[in-house]
């Protein structure tokens, strides 16, 4: 029989991909899974919402990406139990039924889900970014909505249909405020009988926006905001979420059929499958090896992992680099634990974040110390995203469009696809077996 | 009040678009009708069904193309119901209930429905290459089949899995059978463990392909298909598709999950809401003029309309150049009508046809006196396409991709998006008001 260990990795986002590659054509055999048959590339599914982007521009086949690794597979489906007395996770495929697969090493990537804090008048009635079914949802939805507008007579309800409120005063939600103000009020208004304006909400709890960040940058970030038209209101409590309004704590009422949640995020649940006692967020605890506490040959990473920075004693952020980081000591430390090797731990090297805003708007706080704003940021932030796009077929569309939509202030990919019509013959023909 | 008259067009396809841009900025107010809120470049839509475009690259919003006609106006619905007596429709607007509409002129261009000759079985269990939706239901089929193969170890089952049936030797059945087969066996073949082969069956009910070609390109078309490796049946009558076979009326059973229906097509049902003796096919008799044989003011053009042509008695086939040729002449006909000038006649400018079978395979009949075949024909194929399509954008990034999948034998629009989940929250939040 053979020594070769088996490695499974729960999850193809940054954590669990960089893990996938770096065990790629070592003596291990790999199975990732996840519940999508591609990577998605996060960062800009704000602009598949917003139709700068097609979906293929912000996903990647698994696949494709493990097409040159012999010793790495790949299974679509969920995974509904980890035993890790046995070794053994049970997956429902999306293909092929239940299945049981053995492990030596499990890696736990799964990432993180929106948080509606429990808040259910939030979940039913608002967008949520997180994946590329989210973007689509939004996509269909705003365009829809402005069709809706154009024909309707009511001027108040109008109103209440070309208002649209972002909760959130993340990179995210800047970035998705930014970009539906350009989307409806300097490419679809041009196009409707009337030219009608939007206005766009930006709704944050705190006392700034992008709290991380130096007051400096902050500042910026929302005079930018505010100078292309979005109004931006802090110490923002969301109390309830309807159908055609947002009610906040202070009693102010928007009458709105449009609200983007972007405003918190928690672990993946799959957390909840393993005995050991969840961190805040509900993330698993584990060691600076990342392993994690408790557990034997099990590893987390990522978003769905609790680790404190020594340095400051606060808890990593949910950033790519992180997870691509500690993405890499768990591939390298299944390897030094089958070499009987002591293994490495995790330090993170910050390069610093950057959001953008809009049309040469943007803010950027390189390596934590050097903030820039405005184009300089801007370009910055474009450059740094291609480069990190996986596929230079991806990369050249994304450029071109990008090139092409600030010259000509467009977005071409406005598509309402039909759910109801790619469901009820879906349901028909899905289940191929 | 005006005596500005109202042209409302029932369909944003190529003979209702083009009636639309030649009525632009003309002295009338026009009203384009769509189900979709875009324009669907259809000779593509086998590209998007196996992954090689994305959907936004053969569709094109219908607002952008009319954003510069201030007297067109846009709405997205299904018509329920005309009346010619009181010159009034009615449409089921995706997005504000229910209007009804006046007119002075109606051009109806809804174009044409695949046609399943009543069988039951074919229309639940094969899928039809119409519109975009029918597209992706395709895409999302075929990739999630692949990765069902390549976990099913039961080797008979496999091999059904790995079977697409194509149905029709038209353009569209040549063209789709050549392209899955480059799919399956020259790009995903090589990312799935095993190296999985697939067998691809073109099925034909008359003795060749390509029914209205001269006998030689039949020919030549057939051997570049069976040369690159689909195996091509003529004289094959399909009786019945189940979810796992096609059954042939000489008792023939191929097992399959993938049938792809494009063996023929009938008008849109839509016809029958007029007062008028349909013609074969469910199409509506126009006059030379376009006229609708016995209304007044109403207009057809395209796969929905039937006219003979004069030098040879047979009725114009459903083709994009006769579409907005007749489309034209509504446009032309309508001004002469409300000038009280004597009405043009549809005359048929035949540039020839094409069809595509795979990379460097095609045959074209140009002007319907020149045959090519084989790469030159390719070439044609690919610049014509290019230069057809609406919107610059579109075409830079179908021409780089199309080099790119030459080049790289890749696809990149390889995604299984999540209908399931689209639909559920869609319906939360479809209807916005």
């Amino acid at each position: 029989m053979t020594d070769r260990k088996r490695v499974i990795i729960i999850g193809a986002g940054f954590a669990g991909l960089k893990t996938a590659r770096k065990l790629s054509k070592q003596n291990v055999d790999v199975l990732l899974i996840d519940r999508n048959n591609y990577h998605t590339f996060t960062p800009l599914l704000y602009q598949v919402a917003t139709c700068g982007l097609d979906p293929s521009s912000v996903a990647y086949p698994v696949r494709s990406i493990i097409a040159k690794s012999p010793n790495v597979n790949f299974m679509m489906g969920e995974v509904t139990a980890i035993d890790t007395d046995n070794k053994v996770i049970s997956i429902q495929t999306k293909t092929n039924g239940v299945r049981e697969e053995s492990y030596d090493f499990l890696h736990i990537a799964a990432g993180s889900k929106t948080n509606f804090f429990g808040n259910q008048s939030i979940a039913d009635n608002s967008f949520a970014l997180r994946d590329l079914d989210d973007a689509l949802l939004m996509r269909n939805h705003i365009v829809r909505l402005f069709e809706k507008a154009a024909w309707t007579e009511d001027k108040e309800k109008q109103e209440a249909l070309m208002t649209l409120v972002v909760v959130g005063g993340g990179p995210t939600g800047l970035e998705t405020a930014g970009s539906l103000y350009e989307l409806y009020n300097d490419v679809l208004d041009k196009e409707f009988p009337g030219h009608l304006k939007a206005r766009v909400v930006l709704l944050e709890a705190a006392d700034n926006v992008l709290l991380p960040y130096p007051p400096r940058l902050q500042k910026s970030a929302q005079k930018q905001l505010e100078g292309m038209g979005v109004e931006v209101k802090t110490s923002a409590f969301v109390e309830e979420v309807g159908r055609d309004l947002v009610k906040l704590k202070d009693g102010e009422v928007i009458n709105t059929y449009t609200v983007v949640w972007s405003a918190g995020v928690k672990a993946n649940p799959l957390a909840e499958m393993l005995d050991v006692e969840l961190q805040r967020g509900g993330k698993i605890p584990v060691k600076p090896t990342m392993e994690v506490i408790g557990l034997d040959g099990v590893y987390a990473a990522g978003d769905i992992a609790f680790l404190e920075n020594p340095k400051d004693g606060r808890p990593y952020p949910g950033l790519i680099p992180v997870a691509q980081q500690q993405g890499a000591v768990v591939a390298d430390n299944i390897l030094h634990s089958i070499a009987d090797e002591p293994l490495d731990t995790f330090t993170y090297f910050d390069r610093g974040s950057m959001a953008t805003i809009g049309r040469s708007r943007a803010v950027a706080w390189v390596f934590n110390k050097v903030p820039l704003s405005g184009f300089l940021a801007w370009v910055s932030w474009l450059a740094l995203h291609l480069m990190v796009m996986l596929g230079m077929r991806n990369r050249i569309v994304v450029f071109i469009g990008w090139i092409w939509d600030y010259i000509f202030y467009n977005r071409t990919v406005r598509l309402i696809l039909e759910e109801e019509k790619l469901n009820t013959k879906a349901n028909q023909l899905r289940e191929v077996a």
